[in-house]
């Protein structure tokens, strides 16, 4: 049985685990406070290209999401996000547990647009009873989004803009952010998100790592205290080393940029293979994620052979399911697709 | 000047000023268990008629909806809503704040409908990523609704239906239910309320009251130490007293009910002022608040002349206001909008 | 039966039911923006002597304490409270509901003791971990203390001198504040907590009010967004002038501290009546709250005439009761309860 | 250097790692649902003796203590702990960041006592104003102790005893009890821990694993929906296996048992060293945490040669410090430190 049904099927990149074999006898101090997260944090300033960009290590995206956005806000204000945004939608309430609200806002392909933003926030200001709403605090955005989706530069750039002129915050989950950076599609630079936003994060978790995300504050603006903050919402990993050593390993070599090339060539011949049996694609992803339509019997048999995610139901006799490469997919795995695809239809 | 903005302009309805002095210098025990509280909540009891119903009175609109929705729930679930609901906008994250996710629906006039409820929790469980999702774990509903509007005695027994087959209970928020129940197109009685719903509160604040919401649980459903659940929100009054003599006298000789009733016949005659003028009303109200459009450069002048809400633009030129009547309202502050209006067009 | 069981056994002073009476009827806008929520600012600005305060209102004491120490707070910071502090003990949680820990310390006839406070500040700072404990951010006092006691003036300024040198604000829980300032022997003025705390309030609910307590922010401090917290938090009222008329009654004509001069007068002719009875005092207090110790079969004689409010055990035998005066306290009912007294010994 | 600092200074035990690396590139579905986490579940129940047990993973002890604190309470409770509890003093607050207060008892060389418990709860509910206060929900207690102390048998039935009479549940926090199992001077069983307590967790993280730690419900008693709680404090792991795999290893072959048993080996040894330097204990400790007071100039010559943990100023010119060992020291640290003590005294 081959598996599709996400980026996080497979254990680490085996050079992390040569890593952690290699230094796991050493004696480490606790909490982030080692050689490894040193080095690692240097190493993913050097690749975001800001200077006193601060960055902070977190084991998974939900976590990660939370610990940034309450952080980040006052009490009185809440994240603006799509409706299809993670948060909105798939942490179980995450951002609601820390006490503050996600004003959904519509999207378009999984994406947030600049001027929906805007036009959010003016008629916001314009309310005179807007004290007595939820004050917008925040603007989160996903790259890859849940679609697999990609904003472009002059869209990140849009949205950029719109957050300057109301000084609120653009947060960028990257929990996939290898495969939007690797994408055939992208004039989206590290660079770039470095520049245009506030705060954003480098997963590792479905990038390569066992668990693991990079937070990185571009403005000097990594609140006070983040530790305890950390820690009281029991974020806080004794033994840091296993972030500092994966994420140094994934930043060392060019290794984070290189899986995500390879599983961006995989889900690129993936399509090829979807398109060559014209199976309907839901929507069009340029990185690892793919969503097509089959109709419920075909998918009955192939469940035989693959195992992929349920997305949701198309109509009564089709449903969507995701497919995703990643950096352990193998051309083994697309073959066997191939022919398990082959023989359902 | 005249004052249409909302149905708190005025203090208490006289009759229970008059209590309130004559009370006055009683010496009674705090924390609601005073005899006023007992005698008010029997009354309400009998009005409800459900034997076993159990009544809690709390201050405020926001604060009540607060404590009946966060200590109804379990950690993991949250509440769903019209996306025009009290709770999604106008109370500054305050569901939020205790913790718990407003799942927003689409709404008509303001109402849910349980079609849309059904098919949310058809969807919701049929996704087997479900457990990653907050479990909706309550209906919210207003009635009158934001919008003035009433659910028809059908509307609330399906929204029921839905409710009892997925085991979520029904919140029926009251704010101004005496509004809504001496509406003249309303086939819905307190007793149906009290059938259909499992717990409700009955509005004292916005209509009569200075202050003040009756709390109703339908079925043996009062969780548990929930008046230690009430002072931890701050939200238990010392003077409990002060709710008490109140709805003791709204519910002596049917008060409430004849001062809502006095503002229904307020409004409705405020609807053939609006009407005679030819004005257009943004939606169709049957209770004390009504929204019409006028253009920007009318309300100019109108606003010398009466105090009205804001309640959001139409387009470029035209905005929806709301004019609310009340029991407070009196047959000269007709006769004085009858010429303002008459004025400014 | 007469009540010496809290000073909020009656209703508010006379003079401030007969003006919620002449004012009833008056249009007035919502949420704390009437002209009499302006006059009482203006009033008590004008009492403490601080010519940039804010001043806010709210409902009542617990709220209050919340609302203030979590807006103030940042997310890592706790409040250090006195063991005894109403906060620590008599709230149900309501700080911890806000996400923050009280940091409890020991206190002396129910008050913190400035060296306690500052040795503990030294300890947590040369504590080498201290990031994974809750950060301190704000000191906690009640004046009158939960005993009825009054810090001096020199010790309320050392306390204030800590708080400077950790750079920490000082939050003083005036509940009783008009009991305290008119002790007999107190040094301390209302200018005096102005310039020593950072935040107080003075307490309306038990010192003439029907409810409602005046926050008084001294040093240009009141959070942002503060009505967005207030309002999340459930505690905005919608009829203010509820509150704004009371406030303004009290501070017109020196009402505030008239009433509570009449309390003390009272606790101290009571204080004459317990000695004389050679009933023996738990504490030693100089406001309007007495605490005695008496038999338990003294006790369950003197129930049959007297409230009182069960305070501790003392022995197997004895308890501590508590006796309160207040405004509405008369000559009469210390006649009663001398008698009462006499009675059950 | 050699690091006595704390038991998490190494990676995970070389037979953890041997096994990640086996089973890195299997396909394996997320989020706990893998056969490593299964096959670990069954193998701890049958440690633990207790036939209906529910096993979860976490990922850390503070997350853990919130977590279960958090999904067993009631809103209107707290947990007693000892004023020495982990969760009173170095978690940040976690608790209280879940809405919960910690009820602080007096300790006895880190323990808490069974008639200390039951007086608290008993003068708890003798007073009257009960329901003004945070109810007790649940009694923690570590174990060993933050102090490296152990229960006796008989004193965790005596608290069980307790808990039992208050239909309160007992959790018992076990970060370290591999250790406290290991001890040459304990009576009390794996079997006796799940008898006794309601919940309690078997700590990976300071006893061989790079993280984790393994949540045991002894009495049918998991939280409904209780990854869906874990989901929303961010607590979820994408990649369970790495939870799974861990674990099951630890309790394959009794290595869980075996690297605790040298632990204590090891302090036992380490003990000799201290008391043949004639240094001080600051308590007796029989497990792998050794507490030893030295004067200020011997630590720093100390400080050189070896990495220890600070834990509290003793007097002016002495300081306690903490020594532990691990599953991962050995014979050559053992005789380093004997060395470096020699030349410091």
């Amino acid at each position: 049985m081959i598996s599709f049904a996400s980026d996080y099927i497979a254990g680490a990149h085996p050079e992390i685990i040569k890593r952690l074999t290699e230094t796991n006898l050493e004696s480490l101090p606790g909490y982030g406070t080692d050689e490894y997260c040193d080095s690692a944090k240097e190493k993913i300033k050097k690749a975001v290209g800001v200077e006193g960009a601060e960055v902070e290590f977190l084991v998974g995206g939900t976590q990660t999401n939370a610990v940034i956005i309450s952080t980040m806000l006052h009490d009185y204000e809440g994240v603006i996000a799509a409706k299809t945004g993670h948060i909105s939608v798939h942490e179980a309430g995450a951002i609601e547990y820390s006490g503050h609200e996600v004003l959904e806002l519509p999207q378009k392909d999984g994406k947030l647009q600049a001027k929906d933003i805007e036009s959010y926030l003016e008629v916001f200001y314009a309310d005179d009873s807007y004290e007595h709403m939820t004050q917008p605090g925040m603007v989160y955005i996903s790259h890859p989004t849940e679609y697999g989706t990609l904003y472009s530069k002059a869209e990140l750039t849009d949205i950029s803009e719109v957050c300057k002129k109301y000084n609120i915050p653009l947060f960028l989950d990257g929990a996939r952010l290898g495969y939007g950076l690797m994408s055939r599609s992208t004039d989206v630079t590290l660079h770039d998100i470095a520049k245009l936003c506030d705060v954003f994060y480098i997963g590792g978790t479905k990038v390569g790592a066992l668990c693991g995300e990079a937070v990185v504050f571009t403005k000097g603006n990594k609140p006070k205290h983040f530790l305890t903050s950390i820690k009281r919402r029991g974020a806080l990993l004794a033994k840091g080393r296993l972030l500092g050593i994966q994420f140094d390993t994934l930043f060392t070599d060019n290794l984070y940029f290189n899986i995500s090339e390879h599983a961006i060539e995989m889900a690129e011949k993936l399509k090829e293979i979807i398109a060559s049996h014209n199976i309907k694609f839901f929507i069009d992803s340029p990185t690892n994620q793919q969503f097509v339509i089959l109709e419920d019997g075909q998918l009955e048999k192939l469940q035989k052979e693959v195992v992929y995610s349920f997305w949701e139901k198309y109509d009564e006799t089709h449903t969507v399911i995701r497919l995703a490469t990643s950096w352990s997919t193998t051309i083994e795995d697309l073959n066997a697709i191939d022919k398990a695809l082959e023989a359902c239809l």
